[in-house]
């Protein structure tokens, strides 16, 4: 591994926002599926388009045609959900994860606010959504956490109607413990799909899926151009892809740890780690650890982890710590692990991050599980712009004004000069009307 | 005008939101610009490409091919902010604007937490986002308040940098109007240029236009479909298009005021006001007062309120005011106006609307200037899942994790369950790396 440093480690932690990346795989596969070179946004476009038109019977084709499975019928039944089972620790560990997330965002402050004075009232209302979309991606594995992180804010919120959207296994099936953790949310609308074909269902409706009014939850790149493409027709909380952790570590972290935060990173598919340090010993002592941990690991976690190593990571030997903060801001992380001596002080400096992990104790894999945060974080650099999944992500504000007639003597003229001023007659004269 | 009463008011509120809808007249438009028959997407697919591939050169070319002009500089000088004057009444205006805007979004709830327990510590931390765009649309007026209803929000929330752009008249110039708002507010950073073409510019950037991190704002079909499609390189606070407002109105109602506020939304080009009342006097006398006021507006003005009131006004008998209000959720209105005996009895039932206009002397005229509340607010049923300009617009949210030792002993089994069960051996590791 390569150490980046000075004008190198700002080069390489800069990001371009203008494309998302398409990895050489996925432009194969797409010629497999589809027999020509079509560009990802022009294969979602069209799935989006059969979607809108032909509604379950074009959902059940892509899921037969992407996942391999056309399920007898596209909602999860009540008996199935009732039905499923995992083993106790795991049982436990799921009402653990939901108890703690939900705690968790019962603390946010997401209340709105009604100011009464001498001119009436003015103020914001706060509701929640009717009806959200939640997205759990498929894969090797039920991504048991993913439904919790999503759900859990939309309920604190108070929304009333949740659906979830995960692929079907190839024998139609949902994964138990993702309908246990449904059933443990009180969650009973399950719809077996998943990809661009799930979030056109979510978008637009179909006779079993209902329309949502916002979409939510991490997703492949099909799943993320589908969410870019169906924003405006529906809200869409933001656009979380692969995931990345950016590790600051200073001459006091146990090499140990910094390496294993980096390979729970590097071992998901396409992962990118980043570990930026003041201290170059701890640079090598780390190196020999990643290797060591590394090959202690089973496939196919190996493989992934070490491809996301040799091919992604990046290595920076930072100046100090304001150095090591500034580039961590400017790559705006999904995940910031601070392991340093003191890293609570170092938390007022951070401006752009999904969420920081604090100390030793505070390992990101926790986060992805029981910390309480909601693990859907902004990727890619969109932590600029974007939040992880939180309760005002499924709340709405309405402002209202409620004034009297005595501060409409007051404002009401100033009001009207503006109107004219803007070209609009009849405004000034619904002013002036009350006057 | 024909009275909708029963199934056929619950058809004409519901919208579909499948697409946004392109009166003939743009259409009409672009075969002139381009000789060619593109739709409204693919003129600003190619006006994004060229100023992102070509920056200030494009951004130069496409204000001179759509607006007319070819500014000597795009962005604005000190000195002719500087130099802008108003007649004392409007600059007054524009300061108690600016006052009461800000005054409104002082008071919005908008800080993180940060708990400590026997855990360790949980939280949000609460940023502003580095750099925000703000567009200003042109036409035949100058859109003082839409600057100011924007940037403000974005002042309180802390954000230290705020880009905004808006196209220039024929001779080049911005509006003196908007130029001393811009002075009032402390904004140094004003860009002559409007449409899509803006839109690319500050999301991508150019040597003249730096890229921020979030566009706010609102603007005609152009800039609403370039504000979807940078979406993710960029983001977006809300699609606001063309206006519109609701009116609630019983027996109780002045016909003279809602007359005016209907008035006063038709007199935007395309406007489509909606009546709702449970008097069918009322409704009678309104439309006969909507025909006297609308012969005493000037032109242009007249013109297109005629348009509005003929081609696209809806009149609405409910059954009472449960129904009115249903209805008003159902079609989810930018502004609702509630002009009845007790209106605020009516607040608690308002779950989608961008902004609530209660009572008598709350005309949404006002609204538009100086009640406080934004006027840019979600139009086209889009209050479903977006909310008016505010704070938490230019906030990011940033989760903390700050775990210890005796907690994680506690949960840390849990987690590292989970991890296994998704398939990920390195996170169970991280975890019990600290067991």
């Amino acid at each position: 591994m390569q150490v980046l440093e000075g004008d190198a480690a700002w080069a390489a932690l800069t990001r371009s926002f203008n494309d998302i990346p398409v990895p050489d795989a996925v432009l194969a596969r797409i010629q497999d599926t589809f027999g020509e070179a079509l560009s990802p946004e022009a294969v979602v476009r069209r799935i989006l388009d059969d979607v809108r038109r032909r509604g379950d019977e074009a959902l059940l084709d892509w899921t037969e045609r992407l996942d391999g499975v056309r399920p007898a019928a596209l909602a999860v039944s009540p008996a199935e959900i009732e039905a499923a089972q995992v083993d106790a620790p795991l049982h436990e560990a799921i009402r653990l994860a939901i108890w703690r997330v939900r705690d968790f965002y019962e603390q946010q402050p997401a209340h709105g606010f009604l100011n009464h004075s001498a001119q009436g009232a003015l103020g914001q209302l706060v509701r929640p959504l009717g009806r959200v979309g939640v997205y759990v991606p498929g894969g090797l594995a039920p991504l048991i956490s993913t439904l919790i992180h999503t759900a859990v804010p939309a309920q604190v919120a108070g929304v009333p109607d949740i659906v979830v959207a995960t692929p079907p296994a190839r024998d139609g099936t949902v994964h138990p413990a993702i309908l246990v953790a449904a059933r443990e949310l009180g969650i009973t609308q399950l719809v077996r799909a998943g990809g661009a074909q799930a979030i056109a269902a979510l978008a637009y409706g179909t006779a079993s899926v209902p329309a949502v009014d916002k979409i939510a939850g991490p997703g492949n790149l099909f799943v993320v151009i589908a969410k870019r493409l169906v924003y405006g027709h529906t809200g869409i909380e933001s656009l979380p892809g692969p995931t990345e952790t950016l590790v600051v570590a200073d001459d006091s972290a146990d090499p140990q740890h910094v390496a294993a935060d980096l390979l729970a990173q590097a071992e998901h598919n396409g992962a990118e780690p980043v570990l930026v340090s003041t201290s170059r010993e701890l640079l090598v002592a780390v190196q020999a650890e990643v290797g060591g941990q590394l090959e202690a690991l089973p496939e196919p976690n190996r493989s992934w982890a070490r491809d996301s190593v040799l091919s992604r990571m990046k290595v920076v030997l930072a100046a100090d710590l304001n150095e090591a903060l500034d580039l961590a801001n400017l790559y705006a992380p999904e995940h910031l692990c601070l392991l340093t001596r003191d890293p609570w002080s170092l938390l007022g400096q951070v401006t752009r991050a999904g969420g920081v992990f604090v100390g030793e104790y505070s390992m990101e894999a926790l986060g992805d599980y029981v910390a309480g945060p909601s693990h859907v974080m902004p990727t890619g650099g969109t932590a600029r712009f974007m939040s992880p999944v939180n309760v005002r992500d499924f709340q709405n504000i309405i402002s209202v004004v409620g004034l009297n007639a005595s501060v409409l003597r007051q404002i009401g003229p100033a009001g009207a000069t503006l109107a004219r001023a803007e070209g609009l007659e009849a405004h000034a004269r619904a002013i002036e009307s009350r006057l």
